[in-house]
This record gives C-alpha cells, structure tokens and sequence, in this order.
C-alpha cells in the first residue's frame, strides 16, 4: 500500500514546487509570466512542468479565458490551499524550533 | 535566506528516508542489522549513507558501545521524534482527507 506521507514528500519536493506553491498562496491567482517573473531562474520549460504535475495532483487550478489574446491564469485549488494552511505551517514551527 | 521548509523538505524525500524514521519510531533502537532487515530491498551502503545523514542532521543518535563484538545501535533524537508526531500526522491527515 502506498503510503500517503512518502507520496506527499515526494511531489513536494521537487525544485521549485514549494515556491510556486507558496507564491500563488500569496497572490489569488497569476498568470504564466507573472510566476516566472516572481521566481528567479526557474525556465519556462521548468514552471511549465511544475504547473502541469500540480494541476495533476489537484493542488493548482488552471483556468484559461476565452479572450484574444488567450489568457490563462493559475490559482490554489482548495486542496492546494488547505496543504499549505495544514501541513506548512507545523513545519515551519519544527524547523524553527530545532534550527541550530 | 534559506527556507526552512525547503531543507526540511529536502531531507525527508531522500529514498528510504521517511521508512527509515518510521522503523525508529516503532522500535526504540535498532541495530543495523535490525534495520536492514525492517526494510525488504534497501542495501547496506544505502542505509549507511541515510543512517548517516540523519545523523548529521540531528533527527538519529547512532550509539557505539565498547563490547566485543562492537554494538551500534540508532535511535530517533528529541528533534526525530518531534518531526514525527509534529509534522508526519498532519500531512497523513491532509493526504487521506483528500485522497482521490
């Protein structure tokens, strides 16, 4: 049986994922470029791949707006959003905690 | 400034890692041995390598006892243990409330 916690840890973990997660937890909602923009470093390709895992995992939501220009904007789901005010902040506390 | 999370994050998604602090925490201490044998598939380089990076990063005390033959025997620290019932229940929490 697989279990729920090594699951959660290991798409967490990718590079980047958390601070995606954590920027759209700052912002309602935001556009491709915007994200790029507010994580230095991170190519087009990466994000793009990190969004399209976490739209997968159920965490994001992509919503795309039928306008021309075509404008799509990323946003925490509720499972995304109850991650962060769940499981983030126990964390953090931890690390705190034991930080040397 | 590094984020707490992301290191904490980072050391939990190793490989073996998470079983590897689960075993401690249902066995007060466990010898090598013990340890290989608790996770089917894992080779003694590997849990060396973990066992030691668990170490260094205060989460496993690795206790050698001057006996012939030598005894080592590891076991989950304060901070181990506060990682465990501080962190781990509220992400299984999370991931079995949201399980598809």
């Amino acid at each position: 049986m697989p279990c729920p916690i090594i699951e959660t840890i290991e798409v967490l973990a990718k590079k980047w994922t958390l601070m995606l997660l954590h920027q759209l937890s700052l912002n309602k909602r935001l556009r491709f470029n915007e994200l790029q923009a507010s994580m230095d470093s991170i190519s087009p390709r990466t994000l793009s791949e990190r969004l399209d895992e976490l739209e997968k995992e159920g965490l994001v939501i992509r919503k795309a707006y039928a306008e021309i220009p075509p404008r799509v904007e990323y946003s925490l789901s509720e499972k995304g959003r109850d991650l962060i005010q769940g499981c983030f902040s126990p964390i953090e506390k931890w690390a705190k905690k034991w930080r040397k």
